[in-house]
């Protein structure tokens, strides 16, 4: 069951397809409010029919909603991956028609909660209600509360002053030990276990600071992380938690920011939280609720997407999930957090999720997957280059895939959630402007179906690596897919080893060296995973990286690959 | 009545001291809810003393809220210039206190609406339990529905191709006429009517276009008109509701950009919007809701005051009041409201107001009220140059006074509402080192107590003038104050004339020449008020300007001195 949540919690956050379905029914009164009175029993209903919860089972229903309904229906219930949940939608569906919803799932995509058992049969009653009362007022957050909350456990005058011995740390990895709440430190270059450091609750992905020395975390509660990798055993050294649900960190690349700033973006509270980037202390938040780019109708709950730092210019680019824009976002003023913050707003197109750089590092390519579209900045202008039909549905790229073809010139490659097309879009207009911002060549994976969540590369290698976690058929999702540079086909599937079967195969990441690409086998919290490192030439398996401690492996990243963003 | 009234809506507006008091009583049920099926009748209380509306009552007690108490008590009751009206904060206080202060007032600026006679006793009781439930969701506006309010009366193509013959438009002066809800357009040289104009409720301000060619007009509902001064009979060619409640719209003043783009402050909701400047036509919205400086609290309305073109660069400078930052908006890649808009976003004081340029038009000083500071803004370097202590009570500049002392180099001054301090701060770090960005000079006006709101000079005069008319003594606020630029001291007090006496002596302008100052006397509604010209040499008064049409005369904007920040 754990392994089904991980995946549709994963699924509700990506897909664009996810959604509550509900039918008419009669209309409920509009006098319902928490019951402080009745504390006993299950939900009830009063003389009129209408809704009431106790005390007791708002605040349960509100713990359970942040969890497993915010991610696709919003903290606010305003709906953006999936429906809208205000209760002017729900009282007229019913609530015997809500419980079947949220028993059963849809096929568009909400989940089985409760035929999965993931959610009791008394929980999905208690949601089936809670969802027809008025969202109750989601906690703000403030620079102070944050500060309040900030911990630094090892001063920087008390940390290694110099790399550890005879070690190659910049080939580590950081591996997310999703359910146990802690990250593995492996040497890339022995597979030897360095160090477990306790992050915390789900950790969402890791980041490399701009001079690889320390990783950043970033849970999905909102909770960061800083882990120092010259210590012998790599630890925590400094934590806060910026905001009350998150996905993104990212540190400051340009030239002279050196691991000077760290920054969160918020889901919820919906707002940028910047920390310094040696102590992890907080300096500066920054509102992202504005207007979106259709209407122009204000989003209070804009969620921060993916966030990246720009190695040429002193800047990140900030993914505005609703509003459909992209901010670029400069730091050289900030100095202690009073200083002058730059945001040059872009409207581009809505959902913005994740994306990466073209080779050259000008262009950045971020997936708007609602409407299947690849969203282009070109950072020197600081504009939307276009808006490209990414041929497929619900681009998912991570941060895609850069490869130079022998006819086509520079490509970016993205996969997709929602079928089983590989797009490659050129991003040359200078040398190859008959292929630039359009799809030039489609690989479709075997099988129909998409469920691709990653793709990866390496300028050193040949291959192009995709997996498939989110696919039905267990044989797809536990393959991993190698695609030809060249001849751009699908040149080999790699099935992970029959002990890992119905695992899941996600993620995937090369050594620094780019002469081999690791892969989680993500199993469930009661089962032994692994991460399977492979051969880029030879395509054979040749090592399995695992032990007791190697639970529910998900996102493991490179020191270098990650902070020079090699893919 | 009426005066009072307006004094008192001005009052509130601007001063930092208006506040609500209340005192502790039993407290009230937390069941509080409109009650829709009570409509006749005063509000009543149930069983438990729970204060009840009903549906026709809260909608008036919105109303009237909106009207007279939320320019200092903010739409969502968080407070700002007035106390926060939260119901957490009324319920203990008690009903009858709460309508003793509505109907009373308070010395530190809490207008006596009951006493006045501007509310009626039951609106004075309404008020004093609507207050005690939650605040009503304020309306949201999108862009969307702004463009459905907008109409084009007079394309472009059918507007005049030339100036008016034989008239010096730019010595014409725009005079708000507030009550009767027109704006008078005077020709400056033969000081004649040309056009009377319908400009909707309660214009606020003027503002020249950077040609001149146009008047805007913002109204405090929001509304914004566009004057075509180049038609025989000025009128209004284009209109559109911005939002619903503003004090600010600005032109762009940077070569390239004449008359390209008109800009509105919203206070609420609390949002930029962008048109286009020969059109109206509206083009893009930015919310500025956002964390203050202090703890980095959210502020949801966060209202924008005083907006500034730059006419060195393609930016508008926006106080956002609540949050104490000024904003820097780059308007030059916007386009057709689809391109990047830039924002720098620098943290100054709160709660910003209102402020103008020093004579070279680099720095710009703003008054953070609430703090008796003068936040001075570099253009060049983008950033916050000083806080200054402005050595008075609530400074209050308007858009300030700019002399070349013989002594001290360039100053810039300010007037106060709290305190009868004008000060004068030196603005050239590089001439003038020892003075730079402090108090070097302060002039005190006659008698105790402040009451001043603005300020004025010209670049050809050697007199400075000064207003009073939130004075309680009905002689100071029917007298300006004549400064000398090379003592600085009140060289001379001129109290109008005594068929104006009560009417309040309000804002100052001088025509194109520099030769003259006009000055409104200000009356009630039923009375005839006057635009009365004193000769700038001599001091005398050669001209008023009256006629059954000049009712409630407030601001007056000559052309050419308000498109070239002439002050």
């Amino acid at each position: 069951m754990n392994l089904r949540r991980h995946l549709t919690v994963i699924a509700l956050a990506l897909t664009g397809t996810a959604f509550l379905v509900a039918a008419g029914c009669g209309p409920a009164s509009n006098g319902t409010t928490a019951n402080q009175g009745n504390t006993a029993g299950g939900p009830t209903a009063d003389a009129e029919g209408a809704v009431t919860l106790t005390a007791d089972q708002m605040e349960k229903g509100k713990e359970i909603f942040f969890n497993r309904c915010a991610g696709c229906h919003g903290v606010l219930r305003k709906g953006a991956t999936g429906k809208n949940l205000e209760p002017e939608n729900t009282k007229v569906k019913g609530t015997a028609y809500l419980e079947a919803i949220i028993t059963n799932g849809t096929p568009a995509g909400m989940p089985e909660w409760g035929k999965s058992g993931i959610l009791t049969p008394d929980e999905v009653k208690l949601m089936a209600r809670y969802i027809q009362l008025p969202p109750p007022p989601p906690p703000e957050r403030s620079l102070k509360e944050i500060k309040d909350s900030y911990k630094l456990h090892v001063p920087v005058s008390k940390r290694p002053t110099a790399p550890p011995a005879g070690r190659n740390w910049q080939n580590y990895f950081g591996v997310v030990l999703r359910d146990v709440g802690k990250v593995a430190i492996i040497d890339g270059d022995t597979k030897q276990l360095v160090s477990i450091v306790n992050s915390g609750f789900a950790v969402h992905i890791l980041r490399s600071s701009a001079s690889g020395r320390y990783f950043y975390s970033i849970g999905r509660d909102g909770k960061v992380g800083m882990i120092d990798l010259w210590m012998d055993k790599p630890d925590v050294v400094a934590e806060v938690k910026a905001v009350n649900e998150a996905r993104s960190v990212e540190t400051t690349k340009f030239e002279g920011f050196l691991d000077k700033y760290v920054i969160v973006g918020g889901y919820w509270p919906p707002m940028l939280v910047i920390m310094k980037g040696d102590t992890l202390e907080p300096v500066r938040v920054i509102s992202t609720s504005s207007h979106e780019i259709d209407n122009g109708e204000f989003v209070r709950e804009a969620r921060v997407a993916a966030i990246v730092a720009d190695h040429h210019s002193p800047t990140w680019l900030v993914n505005v999930k609703e509003t459909g824009q992209v901010w670029i976002v400069d730091y050289s003023k900030l100095g202690d957090g009073d200083g002058p913050v730059s945001i040059n707003m872009i409207s581009a197109e809505r959902y913005l999720h994740d994306g990466g750089w073209d080779t050259s590092k000008r262009y950045l390519l971020m997936a708007a997957n609602a409407r299947n579209r690849i969203s282009v900045i070109d950072t020197n202008t600081k504009t939307l280059v276009a808006n490209v039909d990414s041929k497929g549905i619900t681009p998912h790229p991570g941060r895609g895939a850069n490869l130079i073809h022998p006819e086509h010139g520079p490509l970016w490659g993205t996969g997709h959630i929602g079928s089983n097309h590989v797009s490659f879009i050129g991003t040359d207009p200078q040398g190859h402007p008959g292929n630039a911002w359009q799809v030039v060549r489609t690989v479709e994976l075997p099988g129909n179906g998409g469920g691709n969540l990653f793709i990866k590369t390496h300028p050193n290698s040949q291959h192009i690596y995709c997996d498939r976690p989110l696919h039905p058929d267990k044989e797809l999702a536990d393959s991993i897919y190698v695609i030809d540079k060249n001849t751009l086909t699908n040149k080999k599937t790699l099935l992970i080893p029959e002990k890992y079967r119905g695992h899941k195969a996600v993620h995937m990441e090369y050594n620094k060296q780019g002469t081999e690409v690791w892969v989680a086998a993500w199993g469930r919290k009661d089962q032994k995973g692994a991460i399977l490192v492979y051969d880029d030439k030879t395509l054979e398996l040749i090592a399995e990286i695992t032990g007791d401690w190697m639970v529910t492996p998900t996102g493991h990243f490179n020191v270098t690959n990650t902070k020079d963003d090699i893919y």
